[in-house]
């Protein structure tokens, strides 16, 4: 045989590996978990639940009494509904059935890494936004792209990962309004905006909304996400959604969780966002580093000192940071996820010490 | 905006949706899955140890210690393995990485209808060489298509889903030395044929085996399935797999499973390569129906009734059996999952009324 690799895509080979360090840590706070565990409750319900499922057998075809109940949740119709393996298998089965080599797909940088690598894969072309220099949505910007170079695919990350930053309603319309593609909405961490573009959906065929179970909803172990969408649209991209996707555990373990949201969870979104607040100011108060505005539960940081360093400054004191030096605009930036109120005092007690 | 459909590509328009209708019954032998339950003990420390994780926390980013524990079970090392959320997860990221619109995947034809579909969202072109007319591989046939069409990547599924058939080591040598393109081994069934080529990876760096725990290991409520190759084809094929994709209650069954697999699982394989047996005689006996030769735990039988015909008349007797009569060649054909003793009496009892 000729040479192993040259039967992998040549734009594949020139892709890093998007991957992050395992560490072992008392205060974890680099990937905007929801720090406090799944109430014992929903776990304790899940267990004997699938205690009693064969496990031998395959889950349904599609998650459909999952979808049931994530439409009573999300206010959508079941039909233009689908659940994932994490939002990031949505994301990749959206693109899969859009991008091909004369595609293109248009995101706002910095933004989550993998929008960017996924489109890559599928050979589409990515044009790239760059975020204003208060680093938020540059809607001028995103419009004129639009206007000009058509994308098939426009995602918008609202709140944003690494920035915080939240779209407003009516910048979403002027999106939705100019675009002939799909307009993605990564709606993650919409619950601690207390903001969500779903009521949009009835008058916008082309938006795209993806949402998880693994930042509020305190899930991200179990896999869990979900696509909102017009169903004729969902038809199409459930093309590319492999089928038995959403193993037996997560499907039960989400199910109860959506029936005790109200009664179990929404406290923990609560106390995040009053411990974001707080932290916000904490972070504030401490010459050399500067955070921005967030609708997340996490917190970016600008800093005098370089990230870097700070990061490994914090791991001897076992706090894992996000280091997000390396993304465009934000070579001066750390990301913070906001931790149980011991764990914010204990952060701000060691930038305090740092930057003191 | 313009037509909304317009931003899918028309070759995946085109597809009709790969899917199965979920039907309740006593007797479940379509999906061929293992008859028995995962053994009790296997749940049992698997639902202890779950309950002591975190669920709000992210597995680890790639399931390394699975992937070393899935080394020794495998005797491969484990840089060249890569857990998925089963294996149709990882034939897609194969594919993801490889196909593209100038580029062409053979397959043997009946098969496993996901790769058809996935290779045709990817906008690949199939090149499909037909089964002989006793539906085992045609091994000049594909050799002849791998030297004048050159396809990237070549898939063969051994046993082959539906018909059984399984490929001979020195066949499948002649396709890796004659191809410098990746060949793909589906190992779905291989466990009930007591072979496998896990050991040519050491000498074919362009073999990749594709495996999974939804048969033999009695896991497909969990979905796990991993690949096995060269480590530096693992490193490009990684990049087309999703972090965290495999949550952390089907990674802790799995590496129990694992460890259980000789003395709890074992057993399980030999009673239904045993009962395969008996079914084969028993069908064999019935005048109307001819069983094929089967390396895997199902059988694939031809009938002189329409087997649309035969489906129905099962299911009135709540037996779900698998018609696969619109599969190219088999419009006179139906498969059976091998199940339990009591369950392949219930079917030869039916069948002996049906043709009766």
């Amino acid at each position: 045989m000729g040479e192993l690799l040259d039967c992998i895509k040549p734009h594949v080979r020139e892709l890093k590996q998007y991957s992050l360090k395992p560490e072992c840590v008392r205060i974890k706070i680099n990937q905007n978990e929801n720090p406090w565990d799944l109430p014992q409750s929903i776990k304790e319900e899940t267990l004997r639940k699938v205690a009693e499922y064969s496990w031998s057998r395959y889950p349904t075809f599609s998650a459909h009494s999952l979808h049931e109940e994530l439409a009573r949740f999300s206010g959508w119709k079941a039909a233009g509904i689908i659940a994932g393996n994490g939002s990031n298998e949505l994301i990749q089965a959206v693109l899969m059935v859009t991008l091909g080599p004369q595609t293109r797909v248009l995101i706002n940088e910095p933004t989550f890494a993998l929008y960017r690598q996924i489109s890559r894969i599928l050979g589409g072309e990515v044009i790239s936004v760059p975020l204003s220099p208060q680093l938020t949505y540059d809607i001028d910007a995103i419009i004129t792209a639009i206007n000009s170079l058509a994308p098939t695919v426009t995602i918008i990350c609202s709140p944003n990962n690494p920035t915080g930053c939240l779209i407003r309603r009516e910048d979403l319309i002027s999106i939705l309004e100019s675009s002939n593609g799909l307009v993605v909405v990564d709606e993650a961490y919409h619950e601690f905006s207390g903001q969500t573009v779903v009521p949009l959906l009835d008058d916008y065929p082309n938006l795209v909304v993806l949402r998880t179970f693994s930042k509020a909803m305190a899930m991200a172990g179990l896999r869990i996400g979900y696509l909102l969408a017009a169903p004729q649209l969902v038809q199409q991209i459930s093309k590319a959604v492999l089928p038995y996707n959403l193993n037996v555990i997560s499907q039960t373990a989400a199910q109860i969780a959506i029936e005790r949201y109200r009664t179990e969870l929404t406290r923990l979104v609560g106390l995040i966002c009053t411990e974001r607040e707080r932290l916000y100011h904490g972070v504030n108060e401490i010459r050399g580093i500067t955070p921005l505005e967030s609708f997340a539960n996490f917190i970016l940081v600008r800093s005098t000192v370089d990230p870097r360093s700070v990061f490994d400054q914090l791991l001897k004191r076992e706090i894992l940071i996000r280091d997000v030096s390396s993304y465009p605009m934000l070579s001066d930036c750390f990301r913070v996820s906001v931790g149980t109120p011991e764990e914010n005092d204990s952060l701000l007690g060691a930038l305090q010490e740092i930057y003191g």
